[in-house]
């Protein structure tokens, strides 16, 4: 253990930025407690702040006294989804981040958290290297959130596999609704550069089926899975659902909000009609059913007529209830708390800034298709902000199949984080 | 007990039509046991089939045995949302009923159980009506289902009370992650004539709020609530929004796929691109995010800009997640599978025709506040097929309050009904 005496005691405050997950209040609760039982109880960190909407808060001195809240709130609020705190779509720049740093001074604080996707990452990293100049002794530490699992470093990160979870129940019992009035449905789903979450569509899919080899359209639903790592094509889109109507009379896609076509334009932007742009240049991908919709015209207007009628066509976007649905992964909630207080325990360990990533310690196999494995596990660790901050990860290749289809290693990887999901039985 | 000796020995037949739900295979297998225990136990109906897609299976022999099928599968199949013997759209008309009666003739099919809304309804009651004019004995029973809520002479209909949880739970969900990131949010929800399941996102506040006489600003979200029953103006819409977003800078609303204008014109039709149409004539009106994205444009366009920037407007239509979410109502599984028992019972009590209508008998009010009160508690009864047969029932004017709330009637009305809630904390 690093001695104490090195640590400057003053007050600690933890943020939440970004789009809400289901457990980020997990993360912020482990924060807390982890608080509470080292650097509190140690007398260096006197008060724990809750920053009211992130550093736009922190910054107009909007701070939450979470110091003594009684653990039964705390453990109810951590079941909570969405940002308790309030989160924060500003991305600071230089100079707000000399804001942060001078209320930072002001209400002396000296441990600073927050939790959030790669640009909370790097607010951390900026914000650290502004006190480092100034000769200010503040640390900096970010807690890793995102539904849409893009972290570099993290096997995979907390909120993905919640939302994970809805998007493979969802997609499980949307499929049986498509067996049971048969037609084309198309379902959007988050995930703005990688397809992680799209592919956890996958698991709606029986257990007993194999994933690589099988022609999509002998397969459950989603039979055609389109990722934005993989360039989309209109015309090879129309084709491919034409091919698994034809010989189903019915088809279920799964279609990410992020896809783009070769060039690198997102198909999405491309359509939606008076689209809004946040603080990080983003364009709104969510929050709208513009892309569905279009593919779905699209497919009436191109595919053959059954009977001289187009075919029935249907696209449901998932929307932010993807990121909230109360139904947690309890993987997720264990993950997301220890991840906040693993985060909360760095200073005593020495460490002046840094992430906390996820590492998959075992690999669960066993989860897939009962068979006979080794158990799912997983542990923390420190890494750079700078490994983290302002970068993207990616479906790797080996987790995509084809152009319209993800792998069973996918599967293997996804299973173990999503909990248990229902059994479905069919005539 | 009526004679037995005066059933007709002949083959069962149980059919599922129009949009599935979470729990209209509980009524399935509720009818199988009903069956089983009953009629075939006695002798008098050999076989128990399914149709293969209603009535459009059925004219063409495509019948799944399920006599004997294994109570664990059956258990299963109740488990499963969707219409496990798959659902049609098809409204038969003279003709088509001909072609019906002449198939119940041909497979010897003596008792005719259909599960669906008031279409399947009156289908039972026109194949009835033939089969008397032939003078062939046909017992014609209908098994309520609809999340739409709209059967007449039913306190509610199997079906409701599932989809009023996910939509209940997504608008509790979506509601703190509006408070997280502050803006307006707009959630459409399905029910083209009545407004019960929209109602149902009131379930989202919290409990210890009144709803009658407080102003919409200062409940929890949805602080508006747009049913079918009251005309929607656009103009009257923009200024409700106004006003909650002027006071809180952020405003969570719900809307009814079905809202129509004071011509009864609906708001949805309007605006969808290539509606299609099915076979009673009805417009589509789910399965696109249109009317929300048009909503959301107008509010983007008329709202006063704050700071120079147009408020941060997003709109998500729940679609048919709603309608299939696997965590279905407890009070509605059991509820589903009573119904189809009770019908497959009335035959043994002399009926020759009829539908199954619930009637609350303990009104639930314990399960307000958690008063002291009566346990909620339901019956089940015969009525006669054309009072329930194409005719819809909305919401009564109590459970209105103004035009964009519903009233603790209402909520005192459902609560019971959704199962348990998670309880959220905040800060």
């Amino acid at each position: 253990m690093f001695p104490i005496s090195d640590l400057i005691p003053g007050n600690a405050v933890i943020g939440q930025s970004g789009g809400p997950t289901a457990v980020i209040n997990q993360s912020l609760v482990g924060v807390v407690e982890g608080l509470r039982l080292g650097l509190h109880a140690a007398g260096v960190a006197k008060r724990v702040f809750g920053m009211r909407h992130g550093v736009r808060g922190l910054t107009k001195g909007d701070l939450y006294d979470m110091t003594d809240m009684h653990q039964d709130r705390l453990d109810s609020l951590a079941m909570t989804p969405s940002a308790g705190l309030g989160s924060t779509r500003d991305k600071p720049d230089a100079a707000y981040c000399e804001r942060v740093l001078e209320a930072c001074k002001k209400h002396d604080v000296r441990y600073f958290f927050y939790i959030g996707g790669n640009d909370s990452s790097d607010t951390c990293r900026l914000v650290r290297e502004m006190a480092v100049s100034s000769d200010y002794d503040l640390r900096c530490f970010h807690v890793p959130k995102t539904v849409d699992n893009d972290l570099m470093e993290n096997d995979h990160t907390p909120g993905f596999p919640s939302a994970a979870r809805f998007v493979a129940m969802a997609c499980m019992a949307d499929f049986m609704d498509n067996i049971s009035l048969p037609g084309i449905k198309i379902n959007v789903v988050m995930g703005r550069h990688a397809g992680f979450l799209t592919a956890a569509s996958a698991l709606a899919r029986r257990r007993d089926r194999e994933f690589d080899d099988v022609p999509s359209a002998t397969t459950d639903g989603p039979q055609l899975i389109y990722c934005p790592e993989v360039p989309f094509d209109l015309d090879r889109f129309a084709a491919d659902v034409e091919a698994i109507y034809a010989a189903k009379g019915r088809c279920h896609i799964v279609v990410s909000e992020g896809i783009q076509d070769k060039e690198g334009t997102p198909i999405g932007a491309k359509l939606i009609k008076n689209a809004q742009v946040d603080a990080h240049g983003n364009v709104q991908l969510s929050g709208s059913g513009a892309l569905g919709d279009q593919l779905g015209d699209l497919l009436k207007e191109r595919l053959t007529p059954v009977g001289g009628k187009a075919p029935r066509v249907r696209a449901d976007t998932f929307g932010y209830v993807q990121r909230c649905w109360p139904d947690a992964s309890p993987v997720d909630r264990l993950e997301a708390r220890r991840s906040g207080q693993y985060a909360a325990m760095l200073p005593l360990h020495g460490a002046r800034d840094g992430s906390v990533a996820i590492v998959r310690t075992g690999s669960g196999s066993e989860a897939y298709l009962g068979a006979a494995g080794e158990p799912y596990a997983s542990d923390y660790k420190r890494v750079d902000l700078k490994a983290i901050a302002a970068k993207t990860r990616h479906m790797p290749k080996e987790f995509l199949s084809g152009h319209n289809n993800v792998s069973k290693k996918f599967i293997e990887y996804c299973l173990p984080l999503v909990g248990p999901l229902p059994g479905f039985e069919r005539l």
